[in-house]
């Protein structure tokens, strides 16, 4: 096949998050110097036998860590609700440290940056669904402006120092090592209060609409983007079907065999009313599609959650 | 008509420059308080009689100087040839400047910002032309990317503050206060060099094509915008019309009547081959063009430049 080989030498930014934690332990098996940086991990016992290393992505002594690695995964963020308040911190603590980052990739020698973009924000509120790459870009937050924005200074990166790189546009990930404590993801709250038996609080009348991917994909999709040997840059990486909060509830009541309470509060404004990946260039390119329906996702991360409770 | 009044109090932001000189001068009449604001003026006689206050425009002091503006035009940058080469240095000179600025119009109570953006650069290479505004934006210089990036952030301040903005992507200026020197525009270089009786420097074989647009045509578009009270946000503005450096040079003979010697030098790699505006949307909505033809413009530019030397 016309793809590169994986590297030998990987550093993953950003590993001690929900996804990084799931993308350490995906790659683990298969990548002989794997090198985790955060900030610090969330769930330190399933990073057990992985190398570590803990700071800010802007610390400077983040060049040692990536000194000899081929490629660098990026999925560092800040993205805790309410910052969108702040958008000059916001941006400053996202896109500048993602700049930063890229100067060390560079003075390292670092050959490629895959980097973890958001296919829920960077497009806003989309004319039509599913969404292309090629579709407009206007987010309506700052942290989807901070994701696209990136993604912008990486082609400069490329074009000016050789950097190469890849954008992964994920959609709503969803899985084990998701906290509801972050309000990272409603499958992981809603999961959460059922185990707990509290009602679901819904925003909005629950129409709301979204792309789930099961987190084991996304990392699949990861390791297909830097095997990828074509002039493509940016994927979409999601199921490429669209499903209503409603929907998210019913599934996991099926799952559970029991109906479960609903409390529906005002909308969030900072929220897009519909979003579904078209997901066509990655199956092409990448020879890539989500293989893990939702039931079947959700199963799993309903066992993880049991499992920690 | 349908249209805003012109604002009591506008703040000028980077008005010491090449079109802030220029729309200094040509809002004053208009504008009953106008505050100009720069690091420093580069044709200080130019700006006799306006309010001037020097200035970074990270100073925390701004905040005093755009208290009961109703409007900012922003227009500051450093666009100095080679910053490409730093490309965080530049986001921090440029983006985080922005967005701080526009922290302060915020805190300030100002009700919109107008954006002077880059028609020539924020698209990149255009698949066609002339180049709509809905055309996509893949901006291949360090330069480009933050006035896209600035653009972005204007709408999650719109949207998250309430702050207006206009933004307009003006194509390439030319025109009296212009200085080769700065490396700002070819118009300027080529006429200095005629005027020293020095050979012209054309990038590549002369046959790159860029739309020119004269600054008070520009500035016209700038009052335009301001005055502005539909849905629309984002407006190119320039000729429509496309000339290649060949085309300037033998413009520039035509008007002084005598041939001009010529050395062809390797092509930069910042340059895009080719940049035609489509400004149709700014006839429709703005009822504004670019009234100056370039024969025209380059008269006056010229009759300046004799006026300095």
């Amino acid at each position: 096949m016309n793809t590169y080989s994986l590297p030998n030498c990987i550093a993953l930014i950003g590993a001690g998050g929900f996804f990084g934690t799931n993308l350490a332990r995906y790659l683990s098996p298969q990548i002989a110097d794997l090198r985790c940086f955060g900030l610090h991990q969330s769930f330190p016992e399933a990073m057990q036998g992985l190398t570590w290393v803990s700071g800010d992505m802007t610390a400077s002594g983040l060049v040692d860590t990536l000194s000899g690695c081929d490629t660098v995964i990026h999925l560092a963020s800040t993205s805790a609700p309410g910052t969108d308040l702040n958008i000059s911190a916001d941006a400053e603590a996202n896109v500048m440290a993602s700049l930063h980052l890229f100067d060390m990739c560079v003075a390292a020698g670092v050959r490629q940056v895959v980097f973890i973009s958001s296919g829920g924000t960077v497009y806003g509120i989309p004319k039509h669904v599913p969404i292309p790459e090629s579709a407009p870009t206007q987010p309506i937050t700052a942290y989807g402006v901070a994701k696209l924005v990136i993604e912008k200074y990486l082609a400069v990166y490329a074009r000016l120092h050789g950097l190469d790189y890849r954008v992964l546009r994920i959609s709503n990930l969803y899985g084990p090592y998701q906290t509801p404590a972050k309000m990272q993801g409603v499958v992981a709250t809603f999961l959460s209060k059922a185990l707990q038996n509290e009602p679901l609080e819904i925003w909005g009348d629950g129409k709301v609409v979204r792309d789930y991917v099961y987190v084991e994909d996304a990392a699949a999709a990861v390791v297909a983007a830097m095997r990828y040997k074509g002039v493509e840059r940016i994927f979409n990486i999601g199921s490429g079907l669209g499903m209503s909060l409603n929907e998210v509830a019913a599934t996991i009541e099926t799952l559970l065999g029991r109906k479960l309470e609903k409390r529906y509060k005002l909308g969030r404004t900072v929220d897009v009313p519909m979003n579904i990946l078209d997901c066509s260039l990655a199956k092409k390119e990448l020879d890539w599609i989500a293989l893990t329906t939702f039931q079947s996702g959700l199963e799993k991360t309903y066992s993880w959650f049991k499992s920690q409770s």
